[in-house]
């Protein structure tokens, strides 16, 4: 019954492999090996394009990286009031980019949409040097509230980004999940679609600390090299990442992976329904379920070892009161859980019922 | 008709002259000097308190140094949603603090208020180190809407504040006007309010260029010397900071200066009352005027060299609909502005009524 | 012939063992893991002290993270003129702390002695504010000359350092190779001696990416979590490195991968004396050996497939001149050195002696 | 006796009137007034040629803005081991460019010299990203040993760093001082000999609080504003520092200030010369004294009311051993240095003399 998050799975069995076989003999250090290489190309065939690849162990570094080539210390970034980059970071951004600033465009939509973008470039003129001015837009794919944004929708966003002079950045630790969700390629929703740089996250789906920074704009990327060196990010022994990046990526495994995630999720949230105490804030489309349950039952559960977390009741939707006797929840599937899993959660959740007066 | 800020006008002529009384002969340099201490006891005297006090030039190196002695790096400060700090001084507050950020709390209030504070505080519960905590609230008399904070406003918002272990900031870029308005002491609206910090502005009011940092704990302030001198704040002639404030202090100068601009700004909102074109958005309760006007009338009385500014439409309160054809003006009276320039103003207003068809 | 780094080898057997068996089923993430739990008691156990330990990836993101917790940004941290903080992780100390400055103390010796401590004293008496006061020492153990520094000569330069109220840092990324050359315990060369905090690095020597960052002083260690989670380095599947922990310390398993590389440098070392041509500029202390040798020389064993670098000349001693034929070169022995590497490595040697008119 | 720095003394009249007339009437704000108009048209004449110019109040600000102007955090600038950047700005210059480090060249010698700079390049090749690379070299003119570089050094050093894709920044604190030593043009020892970007000071020779950053490349300038407003040093009544640089350029009376200064300087060292017990550590060029004296006579002087400052022996030349009984003092001389300052001084030395047994 583990569902706190899919950080608390290992990594799966091709990936160790990869690894223990990249873990023979000698290399050059700082990522100069064969298995960065390789792993470079296999990111290259996947994406169906040229672009930089820088290899990171956390998808805060990633993030905080990666904007950090995107704007100045004077100039700021949208995002989502959800972002994991906002809430989730600590001052990561701030750290790595020397002082700019990130301003949440929405209140209450589990979505960023073109409206809020719209609105923030109608109401804003910025007085320079006064008014720090916008130079980047930070979007998830999946997103904080487990929402997968459509090509569409990343297209337009992404337009109007840059026809107002912003870089697109996107936070992509569930990226393989929507990839997987929506049926697409990798180049679809990024390049295609108009992301300037994508922070890939393999962590959360099956390896064990892997983030590639992807830069589809080459200028974007000068300067990544002394970023990352200065924050500590650039290992030694960078066959770690080149390994788990070649069997994350080779055979499709990542889509195995988080195929099944997503349909674990899937399942889990189907079964769910049946309770009507239980319920759905979000609608589920890739490996996050966000409901309202009785805390008597929260409780019972995770005294029972259900691992899940509640969620801050700040990223409700705005029409949503969460009634004094409910928490709010968060449930996360990942390559690891098992049809078991599932049953288990719910078959306490109706010993629970059965229980109850 | 010079209504742009109240820092288009020079300095005031007691505060000329203390500044070339001090000029003759030699002193210690780096604000060792006997103008600096006499500024010093004259705040302590004004303030009836002991404190630490640190001069600057600008409004936004006090603002951002005294915020940097507050605040960690990985925490964050709370404020207005028009804050200076916040829309007017570019980043530097994520400069100054090297990296911490800036939460606003209201949407659409022309003041902060205990109901935004506890709204907040009920709703986050930063999850340490993810989410970082906020760890100062800064608040600003006479705040950017023109309105003035009373003594239990303020003590209301500190108390909360300091419950939730924060500590208060106080901008006064224009504190003697609040002063002046509410008829108190500088001590009533400060420290025996709750302010922990106060950066005290003489600009605004008849300075060139004098504002102080004014620390009413001391603990608060022991890494100020080094803050100050690595950003380049420590002035070598520091008298030019002493006598200023010396020259403002002195016979209530200061309230002589706040008094009149304030009563300038009372006279013209009067006088606008008239032009039924012409709404007031906030009240009038210190030195500035926030109205909606015509278009074509703030153009043609620019053109016949008025100065003002149109003010940005995402601080208009919320119920608040802008019509096409008027816009957003501030206008800001000054210790300098004289009974001509506001009836030089409405006669040309008069003139453009008479002129319309 | 794999002399370039003791990073171009992969992990141990057990430590990979402990690795794949960490990574079976479920656990908490951000470190709150039963591995990190069991690397730490077992730190606890190897230093016999009580300690505050966080893991990293890098050695970088160890020194820099240990430094910034040691140091205010106006502060100064004294060092080797070879030390790794200083010539090999870009501006990462500036960066993390802020800005803190580093003072290398020395321009020829292999080691910092205690009288260049001394004249560092005895000359310096900051201006405070204007100048900036040295607040953390940091030596390197085993440092950047191959030099082990004794415990006599650790103890003396922490207690002058401590008498002048500075914190001692020391650079661990080769302490075990220290350890074992000098057949005393952990706590010896560390809080023993005086240490405060200690970058204690696993990956040159046996692991993949493990480094841990110990604090001797609880009070030092309290921003840490912050430091590192905005740094980017709080892994989420923070059993990487407690897996790899356990494996290097279990049965004194680093002891025999330290043991091991010692004595192949010793042993290479020895092999090429019988060359003259090669002159030895420091003495084989652990496992690196820094030689002159002719330029020919040289790039006839690298055209062979010989792997070692050429170092820094600003790094010899100072009564050394380097031939206009001859080159600088280090060469690094490791876990995975063989006797195969050493006798293929003379064997050329003697070709290229053979060869020569 | 007043001999404790430049800046002990007030502004000059001329400066003082301009301001005074500069006061009377409105203006904009942030610097968008005549008299910084004024003051940019008169450095365009005094330089002949066209530059990008900036004020700001301290000399700590104008160095460390430019610098960050010149050099990405993760690069270094070459620098004198007495430069005022080094020794006496906190941290400023690491603070402004976000962590770039400071390299000092030289060990003992009064000037930089092509010497150090060309073996610095010799014996430098960094391993990119792993060590910082050196972007700009600063001199400073006059230096802190009150040497003056001559036109054709300058021309040489900044030819040198320009060969190695360095940028050169002249610290000119003493600018004044050293054109009017030299008898040449502000062009010949600036952008006439290479000089990228200059710290020029008024302060320091006549003003109360005046610098001007001159950019002689435009690209260099592009985000100045942008850093100089989030560092607090964009001033709000910025006539205070077009109406000090408009009085200090008018009909020469900078260079009428500063040739006062050197004349006195160089008459107090004649004077001192027929003392026995007083020598010469540096040959006086421009309008500062650094002797040896006994320390019987330094406190008895001070103990009269003469105001100078024992200067840090670490800077004495390398030969140089200062007996016991000598103390290292810095005497400095102003436009407001008089005869009679002179004479008394040297009375009382002679008194001392005399009272000597």
């Amino acid at each position: 019954m583990q569902f706190g998050s899919d950080n608390q799975a290992g990594a799966s069995q091709p990936v160790l492999d990869a690894l223990l076989e990249a873990n023979h003999g000698f290399t050059h250090g700082y990522g100069n090996d064969n298995w960065c290489e390789k792993a470079e190309d296999a990111l290259m065939d996947v994406f169906g394009c040229k672009l930089d690849v820088f290899f990171v162990a956390t998808g805060t570094a990633a993030n905080a990286l990666a904007l950090s080539c995107m704007v100045q210390p004077w100039e700021t970034i949208l995002c989502h009031h959800h972002s994991h980059i906002l809430l989730d970071e600590s001052t990561a951004p701030e750290f790595f980019s020397g002082g700019s600033r990130l301003i949440p465009l929405t209140q209450h939509a589990g979505k960023l949409e073109i409206r809020h973008l719209k609105k923030f470039f109608r109401n804003v003129s910025p007085e320079i040097p006064h008014t720090p001015s916008a130079k980047a837009l930070s979007i998830t794919q999946t997103n904080e509230a487990g929402q997968v944004y459509t090509e569409v929708e990343i297209s337009s966003l992404c337009s109007l980004a840059h026809e107002n002079g912003l870089h697109v950045h996107m936070d992509g630790a569930r990226f393989a999940n929507a990839v997987a969700s929506l049926g697409c390629t990798f180049a679809d929703i990024s390049w295609k679609a108009g992301v300037d740089v994508l922070s890939l996250g393999a962590t959360k789906c099956g390896a064990l600390a892997a983030e590639a920074v992807v830069f589809f704009r080459q200028d974007l990327a000068e300067n990544f090299i002394h970023r990352r060196k200065r924050s500590g990010h650039l290992l030694s022994k960078g066959r770690l990442f080149g390994a788990q990046f070649v069997g994350w990526l080779k055979n499709n495994h990542w889509l195995e992976l988080a195929t099944h995630a997503n349909a674990k999720a899937q399942q889990l949230a189907r079964a769910l329904k049946v309770f009507q105490e239980i319920v759905p804030v979000w609608p589920c489309q890739a490996n996050e379920i966000f409901i309202t349950m009785p805390r008597q039952l929260a409780e019972r559960l995770q005294a029972e070892g259900a691992e899940f977390y509640q969620w801050p009741i700040q990223t409700l939707p705005n029409n949503y009161t969460l009634r004094d006797e409910d928490v709010f929840v968060r449930l996360v599937t990942s390559f690891a859980t098992s049809d078991e899993h599932i049953r288990d959660f719910c078959d306490r959740i109706n010993e629970f019922k059965a229980s109850a007066p």
